[in-house]
């Protein structure tokens, strides 16, 4: 097994402007090759930078991924601060030095001398170009000394849209090149909804967890657990059909799977299509429909029906029902699940109506309370009620995976019903 | 000034199954309290925990926030640790015992005997009430020895919507008590768009830099370009005229600003509204729009017109012209704003059309082009284009804020226009 460290440096961090995702993103990319992320750190542009290098490297991992602090500006210290702690000189790299004027040129921006500090390299480091922006990453070999383990070095830009690619490009050809025996663990985790984290302990993890061979770990997500396994294969397969046997449906994917995808590629599967109109979602339900690649092939179509007004004239919801139950109601969930369905031709509507917050309001209709909409043809359409008394953007997050979960378990208890 | 210090614990957090957004959250918070955040780390769930909070307290912040592991699981360990590191014993607390009790009856679930460690409080602590959730979070005072400086200490549930209402609820008003006379920084950020790091810097950055008075920082954006200004009041104000000069019409919004945010203010400023119309951006535009709360009373309706058909019966694109020019194109995005402002009757219409990738890339319109379509009452119809050739995701975003900046550079043309 192989131990990494992450140093991410960048005041912006520290300060809340930025969420740092550069730890999520390594992790996940790194743990199935074998190698496991022990430790994380985040310091402000600086000198700071220097003391967080040398603590990775007293606890002697295999490898440190430092982010950020390669830029053209006056903060950006991390090489400068490498190359010290190593004793290493920085020359100036003449195939980086041009590098960076050729992008001035396709960007048609003008070369600023500020920038030619991003070509300086420390003696003995390797150049990671990176395409998506002006500077380059750095690769610094292992040096040990004095019989000690000593880490490699992979200094990346601070935006992710230059450190991932760099890390597909460059890293990863490195990193199978540096160790080429790495190997991977084996590891599943069970996405479920509709349990809670000890629910799913005393249904099934204290026992695998009492057997003593599979790590486990429970995992609270916003309307869902994570129950994560890792160890030997056989135990896994072993487990499988146990934990599928007590967690049911509630199971609704594995890994990497989320709602939206399990939905897009169960669609698929069947050749069927799916529609939305949004009220209190506001557009973020069609969004996660629309983060799975692929998703045009079933998703025909979806609305933010805002006003009152948009949701007679786009999905033909009556007047009189909005005036006698109000826009959100269970009676105008199902009149928008109904009429989108008509208007669309889509196999599964589905729609959502609520109060996001923080204001509008009403003792019986307090913020957080939204209804779930759904229908598809041949059946009449139904609507369910939830309660997500939390801010506004989680709101919208929650409500919008119980219309997603709405439509999963549809479509599982019709080919159920077919069985 | 008073220096924090964060440790985040979780196993999830190292595998990247969670992107930690506790770090951001705190900092926004704390940071206008004059309480800086110097270290932040996190630790996987287990043993690991005891020598993190060793850590921390060994470079005597004044306080230190602990996140997660205070759950019924086995593997959550924080507060065990952290009363062995500070030597204290822990004893059930009878009312929290209650607290779990009672939540249990409200969500209908089955008290456990494991939730019980739960209610573990090391002797001296606080208990901090979390309504969200079955754990409470702790606060236990700083027990200086030997003439250290020692830290206060706060642990707080891992998930987010059960952290953020703590930190309201709880440790803020627990900070003033503790620290009556902590004084918030001064700072400003600009967020600038359509001009790169570099030519912020050159601009105006490197002058406020050498006066060496304020402490200037530049974090790279998605499409734009943060310039934080931190340091005394005096020096800001009097700066500020120079970088809006600098920067002019760039300079979107300050501080906690954002696209979105800063559109539906000026909409509302001027009792206008808006209608989006998006193909490839798959309703993230509206999502944006929606995520600011008010923007109802701007935001008329949206649509996610992904195929063709929904094209042509949504917003009355010609099919003649689709198959001409194709759906992305200049044509089409100009066709779908002059469609949708006419069903609408939005004061301003923005649509999008293009190719988010992984597929559907071909020479002529590789993966990454979009066409941004916007129209308003009495004007032709605009088009502009635009390359992001990144994940589909980010493309997403992108995509979104170039079509949100259209409208926010429209409405202050047109300002300029009648001023």
């Amino acid at each position: 097994v192989l131990v990494a460290e992450v140093v991410n440096t960048g005041t912006e961090l520290l300060l809340g402007n930025v969420i740092n995702t550069h730890l999520a993103f390594l992790a996940k990319e790194l743990f199935p090759l074998g190698i496991r992320i022990t430790r994380q750190c985040t310091v402000p542009d600086g000198i700071e930078i220097g003391n967080a290098l040398a603590e990775a490297a007293s606890r002697s991992p295999d490898i440190v991924f430092v982010t950020g602090g390669l830029g053209p500006t006056s903060d950006d210290l991390t090489r400068d601060e490498l190359a010290r702690l190593l004793g290493l000189e920085l020359v100036c790299d003449e195939s980086v030095l041009a590098a960076i004027h050729e992008l001035c040129v396709r960007r048609r921006i003008a070369f600023r001398e500020s920038m030619a500090r991003q070509a300086l390299v420390p003696k003995g480091a390797r150049v990671l170009s990176n395409p998506h922006g002006t500077a380059p990453g750095l690769y610094v070999p292992a040096s040990p000394s004095a019989g000690r383990r000593a880490p490699h070095w992979f200094l990346l830009p601070g935006p992710p849209r230059e450190l991932q690619p760099m890390f597909f490009n460059e890293v990863l050809p490195l990193l199978r090149e540096l160790f080429p025996d790495m190997q991977g663990f084996s590891s599943r985790t069970y996405r479920v909804t509709g349990m809670g984290e000890t629910a799913v302990e005393e249904a099934i993890g204290a026992r695998i967890e009492s057997e003593g061979i599979l790590e486990v770990g429970f995992c609270a997500r916003p309307n869902a657990v994570d129950l994560r396994l890792i160890g030997p294969r056989e135990a896994l397969e072993r487990w499988h059909p146990h934990i599928l046997q007590a967690l049911g449906s509630n199971i609704f994917g594995f890994d990497q799977d989320s709602l939206e995808s399990v939905v897009v590629r169960e669609l698929t599967k069947r050749g069927q299509t799916l529609a939305t109109a949004e009220s209190c979602t506001g557009g973020y339900l069609a969004n996660l429909v629309t983060n799975v690649p692929g998703a045009s092939a079933v998703f025909l179509e979806g609305h933010v029906t805002y006003s009152n007004e948009s949701k007679i004239r786009t999905l033909g919801v009556s007047a009189e029902l909005l005036e006698k139950f109000g826009a959100v109601s269970a009676e105008t969930a199902r009149a928008m699940a109904e009429g989108l369905l008509e208007r669309t031709g889509a196999t599964h509507a589905v729609t959502t109506t609520g109060i996001a917050g923080p204001g509008g309001g009403s003792p019986g209709k307090p913020v957080g309370l939204v209804f779930i909409g759904y229908a598809r043809i041949g059946c009449s359409a139904t609507a369910s009620e939830h309660h997500f008394p939390v801010d506004r953007e989680t709101f919208k997050r929650l409500a919008s995976q119980a219309a997603l979960d709405t439509v999963r378990r549809a479509l599982l208890e019709n080919s159920n019903a077919q069985a």
